[in-house]
């Protein structure tokens, strides 16, 4: 597939720390980033911001704050071939942590949202927009909403000039039928922005949801190295470079990261197909139970936690 | 999708063998067959049916012969749920091999082919359905073939009672739309035919591909326990279970299979998504130069297989 809208986005720092809470070496961090740019990654996302009064540094890394003084320390002398983003969760970012963008290394800065907060969602992206970032908006775990307060956020989003849209599939729960029901409903709500995907690898579909996006129009794609990721992790970057046949993109300089740092880093922390994400994906959960149940003594006794998961309980 | 006449085949113990020469001891897939039928599969594939004089007994397993009698005592005392079936290959069976089908533990016999050889399919495949069985044939490596030559082999295929022909995708070089693609025309000129699909998981795309050909209206699905074959293996049991809506079929028994004895395994042989996979399913070619490489001390060397497979030679 060649068209010269076509972004991605490598999310390795951001979502890969949700499994170490961002504890990368900063020399883990520069050769990803200057893997990413030889590759033609279009934009490398480095973290979260966050206010450090809200997580302490002492058990976090920096990538989970995401200073503009760090970032700039840290990238100091790699050759900046990829833009460099961020992402912001609402209510854990103030106004004061959001340099003017001249002055920080960031380009763009994405905001997640649920769909019931996407009111909030869309009063942060006009902040980063107001700021000089270029800026998107995230919506996770689309797939746990009902359609009319998707159609509702999606009117809401039809209204403000945020250029672009992310389809999420947190829970790793979308076919490629989901995928193309969404891209195809974002593109009719936002005529004239952009769509993205960001997939789950749960059931071993991110990277063929990621090519059906691609299929139905969606130009932002969220992909990581080796799939790195919370729980199952994302869509390999590697898999994702081999099928874009853009000539820009060379799947080389990733082979190179992953045997290099990759693979070591995955001796150490945990991601990829493994049961339990399977079954959270199946029953379009959210992952954390899984984690956990990786995290426990009983996690490679899968009856238990499909028992578990699937035991009626009483809801009324 | 919930559709009454999609079969599912486990070949766990066929393809797995190709990483093991088919040493499983008699327990592993007694097991194996048993969660099967408890799981509602509708074939377990247990080898290939060999002539003894071909392979070296010592060196390979009875999985490689499937002699009859040894299959019965393999599996004596373990309710029957699955009807059994077993691969034959061009050249390497003979008429003595094959009992009457009333005498014999198997059901199906599937035969494997290339388009080159589809005279020789159709003939073995006429045998095999005189002896009484069940039959299919499996077209392999069809992502490697000129359109014309796959055109010819289907026109000779129409003209027979064969019932069932498979899409295999052995190089795992598919992706959702070639999938489409070869299901269409395989319906198109065998009319009244059912049509198989067998994937491999080279770039995680085996469970997505299989999906597609179930959309596609194949109805014979070809799945391994968690993956399990030469390579990176096939669509895992697992996830296909959790997508088909069929009431008969049941995930549990399954995972009880992988944390009883498809783990404790897969610590001893390798099988899965490993980059040397990725990149000659990229490369549209047979797996055997990753098989070799990830059995050297290079095995985790990315970029120089990658250079050895991508650096052009000359061919004229």
């Amino acid at each position: 597939m060649f068209r010269p809208a076509i972004k991605v986005l490598d999310c390795s720092i951001r979502d890969g720390g949700l499994i170490n809470k961002w504890q990368f070496s900063d020399e883990f961090v520069r050769q990803t980033y200057a893997a990413c740019g030889a590759a033609g990654v279009d934009y490398f996302e480095i973290g979260y911001k966050a206010s450090a009064n809200l997580f302490d540094p002492k058990e976090y890394g920096k990538w989970r704050f995401c200073r503009d003084e760090d970032i700039q320390r840290a990238l100091d002398g790699v050759e900046p071939r990829c833009k460099i983003a961020c992402m912001v969760d609402i209510g854990r970012v103030e106004e004061a942590d959001l340099l003017p963008q001249e002055k920080s290394p960031f380009s763009l800065i994405r905001v997640a949202t649920y769909v019931k907060d996407i009111d909030k969602a869309i009063d942060l992206a006009r902040l980063v927009q107001d700021k000089g970032y270029e800026t998107c908006i995230n919506i996770m775990a689309v797939s746990s909403n009902l359609e009319k307060d998707i159609d509702e956020a999606l009117a809401q989003l039809a209204k403000t000039d945020v250029p672009s849209v992310y389809v999420v599939d947190s829970y790793g729960n979308m076919y490629s039928e989901d995928v193309t029901f969404l891209v195809k409903k974002y593109q009719q709500f936002l005529p004239g922005k952009t769509i993205g995907i960001h997939t789950h690898n749960n059931r071993q579909l991110a990277f063929a949801n990621t090519i059906q996006a691609i299929i139905d129009g969606a130009d932002f794609l969220d992909a990581s190295v080796f799939g790195i990721g919370r729980g199952p992790g994302n869509c390999p970057l590697e898999l994702l470079l081999g099928f874009l046949k853009n000539p820009k993109f060379n799947l080389r300089p990733i082979l190179q990261l992953i045997q290099d740092h990759y693979l070591p880093l995955r001796e150490k922390i945990e991601w990829g197909y493994l049961i339990p994400y399977a079954i959270t994906g199946m029953l379009n959960e959210h992952p954390r139970t899984a984690i956990a149940w990786r995290n426990s003594k009983q996690r490679d006794d899968y009856t238990a936690f499909f028992d578990k998961l699937t035991t009626p309980e009483i809801v009324e």
